[in-house]
């Protein structure tokens, strides 16, 4: 149509990751992350699985990809657990998460998150195995705490950007980082010190 | 239509109702709780204030009406802050915050107020209204407890909702209350010990 190329049944390559990244967000929702495969995520699509390989990378590439994430998980934890003592565990997380909701970009798309996780079953479907898949299970792994601890520490998280980022309720909405910082992070320790 | 009424320009009782809730709603959202007044709500509704006073009652109700909020903040703070020592206030408002998402009437109605809260700036605006005004500032009087600290102990009871009920993250989710208030009080009750 007025460029180059022929009129075919076959994508361009924008409408090709489309396809895939859509494809992905169903399987991803219906099947859960573990039970989810490129090759599954290929089928659905319709296109070859070494194509999306070739788009995305790996599995957790096309699942990040899918829900645009704006960070690397495996990163954020390793910059978290890796930078310091134990004992202070609670602060590095408290300070990378509150950077993450500064950031306006990421958390334009944090909050777009929340929405979708608020307003519809597959929204609430793949944040929960964001979190799990690739945020808990890792977490966890590397700090050897029960996972329930890990999820109560994620949910003082959530709290905190829903009160303060989303809500915007003073004076939690006006609190400066450090303030923050040193009231919460006790509360989060206790969770990790098992 | 076909009831015994006259057409006319006046509304029954039930639409008069609805027009005086959206028009709260609206008012709340817009000036705030403090600025709303019954008059206020009256005049945007185009009802007699005595009206709104005859089917509500108190600012206050209206405003628990119109967000349709399933239970009496009150009666629940009396409940918590009144019934017990102050060293397991933590363990009794964990309690009575788990027992109100545990009811399936209430928790549909809560997770309704959630996501407006995340979808609309409205939803946000009354959600962050009701906290302020009439569940903050009345724990932070009881307990003369620094209202950051109040606001930190509700972002905790919160993000427990969003990810054990509305996410249902595991083993949050299917976690026993108990085992939630054994490992959760003891951070709520840090925020609340100044």
């Amino acid at each position: 149509m007025g460029n180059g190329q022929a009129a075919g049944r076959r994508p361009g390559p924008t409408q090709t990751r489309a396809l895939v990244l859509t494809a992905a967000r169903q399987l991803f929702s219906d099947l859960g992350y573990d039970r989810t495969t490129i090759r599954g995520i290929a089928r659905e699509a319709g296109v070859d699985p070494a194509l999306v390989h070739h788009f995305f990378g790996r599995k957790e590439d096309v699942f990040l990809r899918a829900l645009e994430i704006p960070f690397q998980p495996a990163d954020l934890i390793a910059r978290v657990v890796g930078a310091g003592p134990r004992n202070s565990l609670a602060q590095r997380l408290l300070r990378v998460f509150l950077s993450l909701w500064e950031d306006p970009a990421s958390r334009l798309r944090m909050q777009a998150l929340i929405r979708s996780a608020t307003t519809s079953q597959q929204g609430a479907d793949l944040l929960r195995q964001f979190l799990t898949a690739t945020v808990l299970s890792r977490i966890a792994d590397a700090l050897g705490v029960p996972r329930l601890r890990i999820t109560l520490v994620g949910s003082q998280l959530v709290g905190i950007a829903i009160v303060r980022y989303v809500l915007g309720v003073e004076p939690l909405a006006s609190a400066s980082q450090e303030e923050i910082v040193k009231l919460v992070a006790p509360s989060i320790q206790r969770y990790l010190d098992s």
